[in-house]
């Protein structure tokens, strides 16, 4: 069943000049579609990521780790249905021997191959499977087109119910991403991949600090259970090709357009949170920090509490007067507001005289919620984008592991 | 309908010399059963507490904080039904009202009235109601019994599906507690309330370290689904009458008891989380350090992905390397052990060859699960005790608010 939230269409995504792409059905768990997913980018393109804060990151999170300080590199390699996570030392030679074999029928380096795993956690992805795949893989590299970023979001989907992508122009270049997320990952795994296209042309550390900040307000603020999988990944790759180069005077109109695909992706995978019927938006200002803003919009993006009292609609502000004062920052009771929507609920640590509980119903009717909190301590402000929590996301995760 | 996890009946508590209880219905919201309690201490009765770590407090939680340093008390005062939370200056004054009105009718001082409050949050606690119904509380005071103590904890109670008490014995004395939680209470809170009363003789500053640490490692290692209320109170009354005294050399006896006590109280919430079906008890070992144990022992316990699991009798053991990885804590992915019950599950950093999917699923269809972590990094041990997460938990917090 597709996501009530789910966007009508996937997006018509432009080619990206010397970007190639190809799918293949390995069925490795999956039977009858693609599961591998790989992406082949010219020489001298620059590369940022960004990956999982998990103590236990899977085997390619690993791999990638060691190699992304050169800041390039000429392909990537995902595949679906098997996480390599928590698969030891065999698990790592098998993602080594998945790099190793693209490599060889690239000819580049292993080391400009970056690998991502998504699915089962603790069952070892066969190397051989892997290895005797790339060839077909490899045979399926065309030029980078609407129908390939279809084909490749689909590729790397595990439960996710629709294909991630979105774009941006600047400055007559490109800017296309794909990702899949959170339906979790049968059995485990929240897991988040994003692999982001430019054809600007940018240095790799302007790039990663971009990237960094891109991801910091984009994946990193969606939230639909507060678990954190092994193999979160985000590539960007920018090859240069568009002749648009990026520098100092110029970098925040790029900087908007990367936000902007990240974060469009990031809204998508919360639509497509496990049993979700709500995209909301909380937004608080008035904090000391834009850490502490973050923090404190986090508790109540987390908070069962809050997440089902939006499922049934229930203007239930006190549960957010709650998740504030656990979240453990600095915020004045007494000089705190709190409205759904449009309709002010709480000021001034009492409820509003006279307010609309009507009215607050009727905006948590909708499918785009505002949760708007004013903390009165500060400044700084932080927007976090959750889905409520539903019968649904018990359904998906207490009765289902493949 | 009560938990399926409750105890066959409420234990025989034995009276405590000195201890006066009362209870009475003032109707403030429910109908037909008693709302408030009443104890009275002796005079030189030694009080101890710990309070939420919300920074939006109750009204009853910053008067507590205001008195407690005095290390002494004469009475505390319970309601059921409003938390007197966020409801601003107005609220506050109700509490005063309703500590002066009980220290007029004790003859005592208003400061050496304790006070909580449970239930709503957000709507204004009646000064009116609760004074006026002080004189016919009061009127009910009679010395502690064994009914009195079930009288006493049943009126705490909001949402509860039992009512919770525990004893034990110590040096020809008694420690006796009543609690109150998890249950949500309408609309909102998991607050947990308890009320420990003890006849040994100790001087206050070591009666409040001696609860901190029983607190630390009891009311402190529970949670149902990790949300914190604005109400949070514990409170240790020891009147010195039955003659026992601590001191250094016996204070590891009356800890014990204490403890014994708290976690008691702590385990009885668990086992009345809403919608829990199974009462589990998360052990980590091999930490760097007893909060390091304890932070991954609650990431494990707090994961919906591991309570919508166990939920589901599914040994799905990669949510527990996620939970683990996600904590922050150090943990040796490749030194990680993980056993449901008594069956070893994960080793070495990969799935142990052979072991019984079968003996771990048949531990898991049983009330009481054990997941036993051995992260690797260290000797120290933490456990924090749980429920599972079900269509349960859903019904009641999406479906209710009165």
């Amino acid at each position: 069943m597709i996501s009530p939230l789910a966007p009508q269409l996937f997006p018509e995504l432009p080619a990206i000049a010397g970007v190639q792409l190809a799918t293949f059905a390995a069925e490795l768990r999956y039977k009858g579609r693609p599961d591998l997913f790989l992406a082949v980018v010219p020489a001298d393109t620059a590369v940022a990521a960004t990956f999982t804060t998990s103590r236990c990151p899977s085997a390619p999170v690993d791999w990638c780790k060691k190699h992304i300080g050169s800041g390039t590199g000429r392909a990537v390699v995902v595949n679906a249905g098997n996480a390599n996570a928590f698969t030891g030392a065999a698990g790592y030679e098998a993602a080594v021997a998945t790099a190793e074999a693209a490599a060889r029928a690239l000819g580049v380096a292993a080391s400009e191959v970056y690998l991502s795993s998504t699915g089962v956690i603790g069952e070892l992805l066969s190397a051989d499977s892997m290895t005797a795949a790339i060839g077909p893989l490899v045979d399926e590299l065309t030029e980078s087109s609407s129908d390939g970023w279809a084909s490749a979001a689909n590729a790397i989907r595990t439960t996710d119910t629709f294909a991630k992508g979105a774009s941006r122009t600047i400055g007559g270049c490109s800017v296309v991403g794909i990702a899949k997320g959170s339906g979790m990952i049968a059995p485990d795994m929240a897991t988040m991949l994003g692999y982001i296209f430019t054809d600007v042309s940018i240095d790799a550390a302007r790039l990663q600090r971009l990237t960094s900040q891109a991801v910091g307000t984009s994946f990193n603020r969606v939230t639909v259970d507060s678990d954190t999988s092994t193999s979160d990944t985000v590539l960007v790759f920018a090859t240069g090709a568009g002749g648009h180069e990026i520098n100092d005077s110029n970098e925040g109109e790029f900087a908007a357009a990367l936000n902007g695909v990240a974060l469009d992706l990031a809204h998508q995978i919360v639509r497509d949170g496990e049993g979700a019927t709500k995209f909301v938006s909380v937004n608080v200002d008035g904090a000391e920090t834009e850490a502490a803003a973050e923090r404190i919009a986090r508790a109540i993006a987390d908070s069962p509490l809050v997440k089902t009292a939006l499922a049934a609609e229930d203007a239930n502000w006190g549960r957010v007067v709650m998740a504030v004062g656990k979240s453990g920052e600095a915020a004045d009771r007494d000089a705190l507001r709190i409205s759904f929507g449009d309709e002010l609920i709480a000021a001034e640590g009492v409820a509003v005289p006279g307010y609309s509980e009507e009215r607050a119903t009727e905006h948590l009717r909708g499918q785009e919620i505002d949760i708007n909190v004013h903390v009165g301590v500060g400044t700084a402000s932080a927007t976090v984008w959750t889905c409520d929590l539903t019968h649904g996301y018990i359904d998906i995760n207490a009765g289902y592991r493949s």
